[in-house]
């Protein structure tokens, strides 16, 4: 199976032109399965020229037989090989940049000392004016520890950084949100809250990331209850808003109504807990979870206190068994296990136009293949199938909500607005199964996430400010 | 005496231009001691307009008398009144830019998952690496926990914001380093310390900033212990650099040897501990140390055990007494403490040619006026004398020096070669009493600075990695 992303490297040659046309190099690289996409002059020359040429793969390993065919090319010197990738990453993906610039003394005295200290001031007499203030108003932590990253596992806090970089990129790209990664070097429960909640001075809101199961539950509920902003843990959550945008359309695809259709998720850690709470909070009744030991039942002390709490709220039948048993009659299948977990005759044993969203990473529950004579509705996680259900598409218009109305938390309300606004976004005339879930890159999917957020922050009562484009309204 | 800064304020105001045209209004507010710096036009209309007049008053009790005289006027509705520093604090000064767009799914492939995912385990392999592939090469935190804010004293970490923010700007701006301001809900030592240490994965080095006496010498020593990146307090060594800088040049005014004078030190916090410390490593050798018990010795037992280690390695002749008593024969006066606190009988007690550098804030321990007759060198740390000793100089170009060399600390070595570096920017025909020390705005300075760290640090084996200027120069 075909890896998302492919590689594409940049291949600094020196050419002898005298002994070695382009053209015939540019052949080479191309019958070694290389792809020329951008060709940059380094040095030209006569004689001798320098050249970068940034080549795409289909697959890591062809890079090395390529090199190894361009160096044996007579009159070409391959000066070096580099991972594009990698290149992206030197030095880090973000900066920090003045809002305004410090050309005089005139300015100086107006954003540091001595003019900064009436401001300070200010804040001092009324810590609320810190979130007008300071970069508190549009600012997120991307906080880690590391023990849990990508389908990585626990890599530590300095490994864990590019991809907080990453996260903090796209919501700044997407929703104008400045975000900072940090990267905690500890695992330790009680000291990551204390961190956080030292932290919250210079921050708007809080997203946690890559947090292992069941630490990250704790953390999370703690720091909800002792800050007074925004604390979301983002493999949580963000999953569930849009698993539920997703959900929600395929309902209409198959026209069955929420409340009565039979949900089976398989896999309990940090995401599965959430898109199960949220599923209820939607309306679903008849939900169960599934772990390695099978159904989570009530007959069960689990070791796992977060289980035995899923127990309590889930499996209204207090069914038993394997993920074969239950899946018998299910509309829908949630994954976020392990890959090949869903079998042929299991999704035969579902009820008519089963919906199947296998989320697991790279490799989903059942490869599309194997579903597509049987599921009416198939997402996963990959972009390189239809149907992605990606966080993209929540977090950064959460935020932005979040942010716009001061709000001092993201509660239940407003991520199930979150998910209605995502959902809304495909049309009735667009709607189809192949088509539930909008585009990462559909810019429509921020502003309406944003509002939906604000609205319900209001409605709920804990905006402490109400956005320009929400006075005039009523 | 004149605050420095002054005040700007913008007015908007809608003016009836049937009732009053744009002339009178200027004039009344030149009348009311209001100088129109910049106009611009909000709302243009024939009879109406709304404009923004940005207005400088020497003092902000102007603005109000002003604003009346202005309300009052037939014709014009005064809409409001903004001061530009608060408008130029609105949502904080700094802010996080991608340094890659995102445009496509290709982007979005390499900056974040999956293509993330094989940087994070290079550097999951090697940590170094984090040095390379992360912010960590070009970011520095900005630590403070607001206790002891410019001389505002303990306004807390919400009220810290600006300075830290406008900390950031000036590295960014004079020195091209990433900055991120990090205010801590705590005055615990020990958490303060675990707390920076697991923050440590993110940031390329830790400038402790704003910190109170004695803490701030224990969270730095401890630091500077467990980790492997710069640790720098400024309030003492930026202090304590651009202090002997100054000094070396003073010194070649007055042609005394540095190692033969007598220098008194008034204020031992922790500036007053640092700079002498510097001063001691750049050769000095009569040193006495002053503070609210008078001269610091070894027959007494201080409560602050920073007092015992100081007298221990100062005041060679065991001198008591008052700052009076002790100011006799000395060369040198340098002030960290409380405005007027050095007489002019004091410095009449004073060797030929004495040296002052009175930098308490916002008033200096002797005024320029009484100074003036008896002084050969006067510094301060204000802007509007001459001389002005500001730390603005030092941590630029030593935190740029230290990220270039992926230095593992900043040592003394590297703290005397700045100082050095920024007195050289001052050339022999350019040095006068009135001119020791360049200005903050002088862009040799970062670039000297810069050089001389990274060739102390190669020196004394603390680089990681030779910069590509310092690989060719032997």
């Amino acid at each position: 199976m075909r890896l998302e992303g492919g590689t594409s490297v940049i291949l600094r040659v020196e050419m002898n032109k005298q002994m070695v046309t382009f053209g015939e190099l540019v052949s080479l690289i191309g019958r070694e399965g290389g792809d020329i996409v951008a060709i940059d002059v380094i040095q030209p020359g006569r004689r001798m020229e320098i050249r970068d040429l940034t080549v795409s793969v289909s697959e890591p390993a062809v890079v090395e037989t390529l090199a190894d065919a361009v160096k044996a090319m007579q009159g070409i010197h391959l000066v070096n090989v580099s991972d594009r990738t990698f290149l992206l990453h030197l030095g880090g993906k973000i900066e920090v940049h003045s809002k305004v610039p410090i050309k005089n003394r005139d300015d100086l005295s107006r954003v540091y000392t001595p003019g900064v200290a009436k401001v300070c001031m200010a804040i001092s007499e009324d810590v609320g004016k810190s979130h007008a203030l300071t970069i508190r108003r549009n600012t997120v932590a991307v906080v880690s520890d590391g023990t849990a990253v990508l389908g990585l596992g626990d890599i530590g806090p300095h490994a864990a950084m590019p991809v907080m970089e990453g996260k903090a990129m796209l919501f700044k790209e997407l929703a104008g949100v400045d975000a900072f990664p940090i990267c905690l070097d500890t695992k330790d429960t009680e000291e990551i809250i204390s961190i956080v909640k030292a932290l919250a001075p210079t921050f708007g809101g809080i997203n946690l990331e890559d947090i292992s199961s069941p630490r990250c539950f704790e953390i999370e509920r703690r720091l909800k209850e002792d800050l007074d902003i925004p604390v979301f843990h983002d493999d949580q959550h963000g999953t569930a808003v849009v698993l539920l945008a997703g959900l929600l359309n395929a309902l209409k695809i198959v026209g069955k109504p929420i409340g009565e259709i039979k949900i089976v998720v398989c896999g309990i850690g940090a995401a599965g807990v959430a898109c199960s709470r949220m599923l209820l909070a939607a309306g679903v009744t008849r939900l169960v979870g599934v772990d390695k030991c099978g159904a989570i039942h009530r007959d069960e002390r689990y070791d796992n206190e977060a289980w035995n709490d899923y127990a309590r709220m889930t499996n209204p039948d207090n069914e038993k068994g394997s993920l074969s048993d239950v899946i018998a009659g299910a509309d829908v299948f949630i994954g976020l296990s392990r890959p090949r977990l869903l079998r042929q005759e299991d999704v035969r044993k579902m009820n008519a136009d089963p919906i199947v969203f296998a989320m697991a990473n790279p490799e989903p529950e059942i490869s599309p293949e194997e579903a597509g004579a049987h599921v009416r509705v198939y997402a996963t996680g990959r972009s390189d199938y239809p149907n992605q259900l990606n966080n993209v598409l929540a977090f950064p218009g959460i935020f932005r909500g979040a942010l716009d109305a001061r709000a001092s938390a993201i509660n239940e309300a407003m991520k199930l607005a979150a998910a209605n606004a995502i959902a809304s976004i495909v049309t009735e005339e667009e709607l189809n199964e192949e088509y539930i879930i909008p585009s990462v890159f559909n810019d429509k999917v921020v502003p309406a996430v944003r509002r939906a957020v604000i609205q319900e922050a209001i409605n709920s009562g804990i905006a402490r400010k109400v956005p320009s484009d929400f006075r005039n309204l009523d």
